[in-house]
């Protein structure tokens, strides 16, 4: 049997180590993982540091999302398996955005996330292959799915 | 010229009279407007109702989010545009996950939410094709759009 | 609000009454109801009986699924719900098959079967939006579908 | 000319040797062969192993589906070629909802099995390229498409 | 159960009479039939006499099949079934064009011709779902699809 | 035989009197025009005077061509055959942007446009069913397509 | 620049050397060639000859289109030019099922035929990119595309 | 993290050295740039120097962009970003129908132009991820993209 190379995108919070963790637990799998932008302040300053500063947040806001978009929108395309992270703040639709693209696309996702917030992700649990409380788990499903 | 009649899904927050408002301004437009179950209590129990009681609060959710999602998808999948509302309260995930859904059908959503959400939903906005404030600005893009 | 014409397909068991308990049960609701043709002679004899007889079974075969295949893959493809029974006897691999047609769709159905079968029905039942052991329990989820 | 070099994915039963007797019959050709997880006992488990267990046997295979399907999805969406096997015993849905989702997405496909099932398979058969009654049969089809 | 209304596309052969005999014995059916242009001169002639004179022959005809395509992909995507008449004369390299397109889109269709061309059109056979002799058996199809 | 009832959207140039040329002339067909809107001062200062107005001209732009794609997105995707009308002045380059928009849907499109700019729009006449000089062609080619 | 490496399906008559005078014109170009089993005996028998004896003439024939299809697919999906050439002689209607499957896809294709055919191939050419009178010609075209 | 390996297309204006500069100032990133023929004459002539003189303007130029277009098309489908520059002079209608060919295609696209054609592109624009005003601000959105 030959090896599968397969492609992982790890979508959604940005303020714990949770990626590290599943990167360097996968070390000896056939896997190439991609991630959005994760320094906060470039992803956000990105639009008006390189086409030139806007007067309203709103627009300040729209370009940076285009360029990010260049990129998030890519990797997902590309990626055999996206993994999305709802951490315990803030509002994180952009992660929630995310799984419903890769559900439209017919493209499996695992979500990543405490058990207080089942509730209001049904929905987006709903369409998920699994919902993995750690990010150990994560990697276990990809151990699984990858060498078994 | 003949009158197209357009189909409206209006997805998101179900706690304020948005919906109506847009139904009652838009009376005199060629629009079928459709909506998920705004009923709170009958969608979350939905699931346990009709096929049994769960132990677990994950299944339950998971029944009842499965049975709701045929009417989403099917109503989604038939509308012409998508009125997505953010409302000022809770997480709201399954709004964004109806935005990533939308947008991967290459299909046109309108945002609506107020100013001090812009920069959460700075993606969401990016793939929308206009983000109003007010019901009243919906229906003022719905007839430009419809009968200009 | 409009009230959308929803069209269901059931596919599957032809040996029991679960298609009259539905369609009757659904006699209020917005709906439109189709079939495969149920007629089992007539079903596997068509295709010898129009055509021209054949001395080998397999090919008596191809050609009597090769017509039922015309209407089966019109009505899934015109559907917006399609409802896959599972009886108690028989191979019923069509009916897995008519399951993994409409999965790769991205089309909702559900499963409705006894428990017996759950463990060998388990990734069939995985793409399904709910799994109904009574058709009771398929019109209750019309009901909540189409008229909540 | 150039030599293509081909991805077949191998699905369905896993009781007997087919595969090997596939893979060691392919070893001259230009082909990478994949398959599900062939390990009755911990395809069964995973889900819960992972994810921890569950008081009900249909979530306790939900779990394990889901993961499965990450796997059986990628895989055959990656392939040029599926072969099923169906065997002499079981119900086997799982393999025909595999030929159900790849007939679906166009993708050309093989059935593997003796003729006492021809008529319960003529559906599936019907939309298949080739019915191979052995192994070596893939193989000489295999080897003809490949090489010839 | 609902009567479906269903829509077929007659494509190929102009010189006889089996549209006439497939539409005459079908006048109980609910089916609505769709054709080419039927008319030799005019289908050849149409782009020269509407859009203007050509010296060469290559542009002629050029400027004619691409009228005519408009008509002729417009009701092949609208269409459920579509029938593929080869005649006993000519090249109808059209006729096979149409079959591969309609096979390329997932959409069944039947082929109507007589055994001294099986060889020839096993590729079309192949990916049709019956290959009738004469208009009579087309009509006994589309009762058995559309009535039992 | 069955009438078909074709969708026409007629796109590009909005100062001279074509489109009412075309369904003038085309009054006896079996037809539905639809249009982007026309009104060149309201497509303009719709996303401002809706929206609220912008200090910038370029996002005083995004927010109409935002609003007028609702429009024109669903019209394009509805018709069954668009017409394209480049007139002697100005870049008109949202003409051009529906044609390559129209051809990757693999949707027929008719160019109308005078012979000196046959070169600039070689690109975009390669991809159409046929290139006409007047209304009155596009009506003779939609008489032809319709009603012969 | 970076060097596309294309792809380039070799389809149609088989019994004069056309394929290698384009293999051969094209060594420095940065092109892989795949072709359909081009031996013809071996295509016609491989059904039989694999799969067991059939009496019927019309189901022998269907079992070789069934094996043959599967590379035919294949090769074409996996394309980015397909050529198709029509001979002097027989009837080359699997040439012209090629050309439709390859225009449904929206794919580039070049035909290869001599001028007395240009009536006969009128549809087949409107959908093509170009038209070749000799494989030098088209060895032409794949150097212009392909280094320029 | 893994390093993809960016695709991207160049369209557009062929009389300046944007291109050059674009390619130049991303030396270091992982990317593959892609262009169309930029020999302005080459690209008009290439139809009738292959396949044959024209009497017709028109259809030599049909000739030359059939050919250019089996280039175009493959490139733009292969890409995963496409940059749309439309300089200061001629009409440009080709990079337009780029971009509309693009945006159906959901693919993420740049345009490169001046202030002065903002209004005049605002549909294009709107469409795109980035509206840049030198080469160097799309060099910097592709080095923010592949490398941060």
């Amino acid at each position: 049997m030959a090896t599968y190379m397969w492609t992982v995108y790890l979508a959604g919070e940005i303020h714990s180590d949770w990626r590290e963790r599943i990167i360097e637990g996968s070390e000896d799998l056939p896997v190439e993982f991609y991630t959005p932008v994760t320094d906060h302040e470039a992803s956000d300053m990105c639009g008006v540091e390189i086409l030139g500063e806007e007067q309203s947040a709103f627009w300040r806001d729209r370009k940076g999302a285009g360029i990010n978009s260049i990129r998030i929108n890519t990797l997902i395309d590309n990626a055999d398996i996206v993994v999305i992270r709802f951490g315990p703040k803030y509002k994180q639709w952009n992660a929630a955005f995310v799984a419903g693209y890769t559900a439209a696309l017919g493209k499996p996702y695992i979500t990543l996330h405490d058990e207080e917030h089942d509730h209001a992700l049904k929905e987006v649990d709903a369409s998920a292959r699994a919902t993995a409380r750690t990010p150990e788990q994560v990697v276990d499903i990809l151990k699984y799915v990858m060498l078994k």
